[in-house]
């Protein structure tokens, strides 16, 4: 790498070199971190607006605190930036999130520093309320626990969960609210039009000074604080209980809001608080982007922008000297569209990722059917199971991986209701450089469990458009699960087809073999045939389409024509669509050679997704290896 | 059924017919609608507390609103006896929570009147919420939509959720908050203590009557009510927002606190907010138990005391001829005691189960170790994760199928990290009489599909305490899951004993067919082998223990030694146990006939659990069939 750091990020290996800096370098400090990551960034791709905008607050937290003793909870984690280039890793940043290198995210593995895990939001505070009690379980009185937190992720369940338990537990907890309104894309919410009306309230800026008058009294008593904290608490009370916000509600101290970049102040704050026992909050307004002018002005584009000039600005989009097939996303946003204009019941719902499954285009041209509704996986459902029960068609689209946190509600509130729900599990399968929290490799074996749930994935883009068609006609639980990225058909708008539920399609016969896939996939399988043929190897390939309800008579076919089978999936082979094949056989008394291919048991870490298809062993040239070890030797002989 | 209803409830079928009484007559009915809950309960068993505490509410709530056109959605259910029996279903209600009679939870498909299927808490905000949204987009202005929630259920995040979407949507969705300080067990957190003060503020019943006054103005006008909504709107800014609380926070408009047993008052206050559009909540103060004055004393006690004497209150325990097994609840709850006084790291996590799932022994014995989190899956269990990452050893008691709600705390926060936390799944398997939306018949299916999970399930007693206390030394995530009720040993206090992980236990050796339980069962099995000896049949009995790690090198004994084997499991068939003996049997070519009993894959109704085994196949005379069938004549021949 040719990027070089600073000359005072040189000289910071650790945060114990940062804190032997003095506070008038911080600046400084700061200005050479965010240059780091903006000429990192632009030559490697990653995350990019969340950690500019968190540049001050990460310097001023390692300041201050005593880390890696003290301990930092980042929430979600791709503003975690800066941290992992303070905290060791500043050599090896620019593998960030890519194959075997540092991962996008903090990670228990990875440093000391990096104290619990993250890429799903909001559980920072739980997090750290449970670092927090187990040190003073341990005694350990003087140690910190930090969850930093954006107002993005504040607004999902688990998060109020945090602070209802956290207000009533006396321990060392500061939540660092993070506050830019935005998640990837902006805000939605009542506590965001609360958050706002906080910061721009002349009220509360009134208030916000008297506290820090009373802050600045308490430092000078240095390590006398912590004894007077009863009579600031006091002061406290008359200052800002008057004018009680939500968060004292829930018996957390509340502090702010203040200016999230400047980075002394934060210091003078941080260290402050740090005296003060018991839960708190300080809130700090930011602004995602920050210091990247682009950035700032348009920071949905900018959450990820992929390489760009880091001078001009300019985002280099891949050269495209063909037509290639759309991302299976804006074919979903498209035909979603499609449908729901000729079909008024029709109503989309997404939590906080309209711009990442492509809900942003119904939202664009049907707003009042098209719902944020914010980091809010269990409510999405939910809500759409009550608009069901009002007849409307709510196609409820959620991650793949994210859909495990509402799990519950697809069980109770729509299954158990036989309501008619479809949902739209993006990111199926392996989600490439995001990594393990972002794999959706678990959500044929949590769905096919669940009664009148119907577990779908399509093959290309017609297949995944004629499945919303179906879904959109089938009275019940519909789950349509397809991975990030591109399909395979240039000419994608193909007319819409409604198909009978549960049957799969037979793309080629063959002899000997057959392999049976869902999903995706199936493209890896028709390579390796398409390869095989020139080997002489002829396996059939069977598009299966539904992991529930199975294709039973075409099972029976297959397994009274072929003496072997392989089935592939895009998903964990503990519980998937192999399993569900390996039932029927056993339930039918069928006794035939098979191997599953798919996602083996264990967490797979980050990488382009090629990389790891191969690395779990289902692409083509495992698909073919399978086929030959299956039935290669007494095949060939026998021909 | 001798009870007969008073001489007014007599004559209510309907709510329209409540509806033509005078408001001078609703204090009776609330009297009468009391009695007949008190007379059938005590006789026939059923929560108790909940809904005694809700007659007021229920009836103003029918007489005030125009249901079934105006929605009522209650929260969990169990406080909705009142509510069943002034919509038509009086005359059935002795059939409560019976084998093939009505649901003890509201039921979309048993009457017109339950707008949504409830058992779990906190879904109604959302949904009510999805209804609202629907109307609008209907164009159904003057429909009303109400959700009924306890302060409970009101800490889970699922409420949050919805608040914050609820906050911002203009539909017409009213909250009332049944504020009794009570779930099962008292509640905990800082918002129980937020409500506490709420109540007991002078300041806050203070502007709770200028409230009143100007809101006795607004109904004089009528139908014209809606048009001067903005003027009250603009009088309540300056009157409440002043002392501007969390609910208003999130933009929902808020009343009260008033008093839940005022009827009249009541019927008055929701014809006032009947009239103001927008997202409003009104927040009444109940006592649960309400009219029984044991219940009001005792309110754990009283959740769902079994059958009592209604005039003394002596609550009928079953007659004990001979020393009885004790139930896994009391069993985990001593044993965890046991363990954690000896090894300090251990620690006790529920989400508002003390009681149920007898952590309260440990909460007496250790309770500085013992954490009552409120309902709040999600944050119970990265909470826990968090402890664990300090070093100590949760154990995190949650119903089967509430651990639902936590599954991707499960997966991200804990498997995902390795975390050494040990989920204890209480309720595993078909719950009874509570029906569908408690029966935890998925948990097999969506722990094994986790990398590093351990699933475990005791056959008795003896068996879970030496999983717990194996699990206590395994570093890693480790479930137990255990049924409802009673285990078979009297003397259950045996030596703890460390187990191999992913071992299991061969009962007895046998001919021809092999059975492989897992957890509880495995005594159906044992009666069956009993029963099959006097006919002639061997069959041996492994208590394969784990699901996960399977112990493999067992399997290939049995796979090699017998023709025929059944698996028998408290689970969906569709994923669990024997979907992963059924991996095995494919991924290592075996082929042999297996028939696998388990909860077929449709949600099973209420009704004694014996009742449901029967229906589902898998108790001691379906074995006795399955061997039968798969071995009969052959075998009979053979011999």
């Amino acid at each position: 790498m040719e990027v070089q750091p600073g000359e005072l990020l040189k000289s910071i290996n650790f945060p114990e070199d940062l804190r032997k800096l003095k506070d008038d370098q911080l600046k400084q400090v700061c200005d050479e971190l965010r240059q780091f990551i903006i000429d990192i960034v632009s030559v490697n791709g990653g995350h990019f607006g969340a950690s500019l905008g968190v540049v001050e607050l990460t310097v001023a937290l390692h300041y201050a605190f005593n880390t890696p003793y003290d301990q930092l909870v980042w929430d979600v984690g791709h503003q975690a930036y800066g941290h992992k280039i303070l905290t060791g890793r500043r050599n090896v940043f620019h593998t960030n999130r890519i194959y075997q290198g540092i991962s996008g995210f903090p990670k228990r593995s990875e440093s000391e520093y990096d104290t619990f895990g993250v890429g799903h939001s909001s559980t920072s505070i739980s997090a750290a309320l449970g670092m927090a009690v187990a040190s003073r379980l341990k005694g350990e009185a003087d140690r910190q626990h930090v969850a930093i937190i954006g107002d993005g992720a504040m607004t999902a369940g688990l998060a109020f969960e945090g602070l209802n338990h956290g207000g009533v537990e006396d321990s060392n907890l500061l939540v660092v609210l993070n506050d830019n309104c935005m998640s990837i894309d902006p805000n939605v919410g009542a506590l965001k039009e609360y958050l706002t009306d906080i910061t721009t309230s002349h009220t509360y800026n009134k208030v916000k000074d008297e506290v820090w008058n009373i802050l600045g009294k308490i430092s000078k008593f240095g390590p006398n604080a912590q004894a007077i904290a009863q009579k600031f608490e006091n002061a406290l009370k008359s200052a800002v209980l008057k004018h009680s916000n939500m968060f004292e509600s829930l018996r957390f101290r509340y502090f702010g809001p203040i200016d999230g970049h400047d980075v002394n102040h934060l210091v003078k704050v941080m260290r402050d608080l740090r005296d003060i026992p018991g839960p708190k909050i300080l809130h700090c307004i930011t602004v995602k982007g920050k210091g990247f002018e682009l950035a700032e002005k348009d920071q949905t584009k900018w959450h990820a922008p992929g390489l760009f000039d880091k001078i001009t600005g300019e985002i280099f989009k891949p050269v495209i000297t063909k037509p290639s097939p759309p991302k299976y996303q804006d074919v979903f946003g498209n035909t979603l569209v499609e449908l729901a204009v000729k079909n008024k019941k029709i109503v989309g719902v997404t939590p906080a990722m309209p711009s990442g499954c492509s809900m942003n285009i119904m939202m664009k041209a049907i707003p009042e059917r098209a719902f944020d509704v914010g980091i809010a996986e269990q409510h999405a459902v939910t809500f759409s199971a009550g608009m069901a029960t009002q007849g409307m068609i709510p196609f409820c689209n959620i991650y793949s991986s994210f859909m495990q946190r509402a799990f519950d509600q697809v069980v109770h509130d729509v299954a158990l209701q036989n309501l008619h729900v479809v949902f739209c599990l993006d990111r199926g399968g392996l989600a490439g450089a995001d990594g393990p929290t972002h794999h959706g490799v678990f959500d044929f074996a949590y769905f096919r469990c669940i009664p009148n749930m119907v577990v779908a994935s399509p093959m290309n883009e017609e297949e995944l458009r004629n499945m919303m068609f179906t879904a959109s006609r089938h009275n019940g639980p519909f789950s349509i699960r397809y991975p990030r990225g591109n399909g395979v058909m240039v000419e994608w708008k193909t007319p819409l087809k409604e198909m009978k539920v549960g049957t799969g399609r037979l793309l080629r016969e063959g002899e000997e073999v057959a392999i049976l896939s869902v999903g995706h996939p199936g493209n890896f399988a028709e390579d390796a045939c398409k390869q095989l043929a020139k080997e002489g190897f002829f396996p059939a390939h069977y598009d299966m389409r539904f992991v529930k309800p199975l294709d039973e008579e075409m099972l029976h076919e297959v397994f009274s024509k072929y003496k072997k089978v392989i089935t592939v999936e895009d998903h964990a082979i503990q519980g998937g669509f192999g399993s569900a094949v390996s039932e029927f056989m056993t339930d039918h008394n069928y006794s035939i050679a098979m191997t599953r291919l798919g996602v083996p048991d264990r967490f797979i870490e980050h990488g382009e997704q090629k990389e790891l298809y191969d690395e779990c062993h289902f692409d083509a040239a495992a698909i073919m290896n399978a086929v030959r070890q299956l039935v290669g030797s007494e095949y060939l002989v026998h021909h």
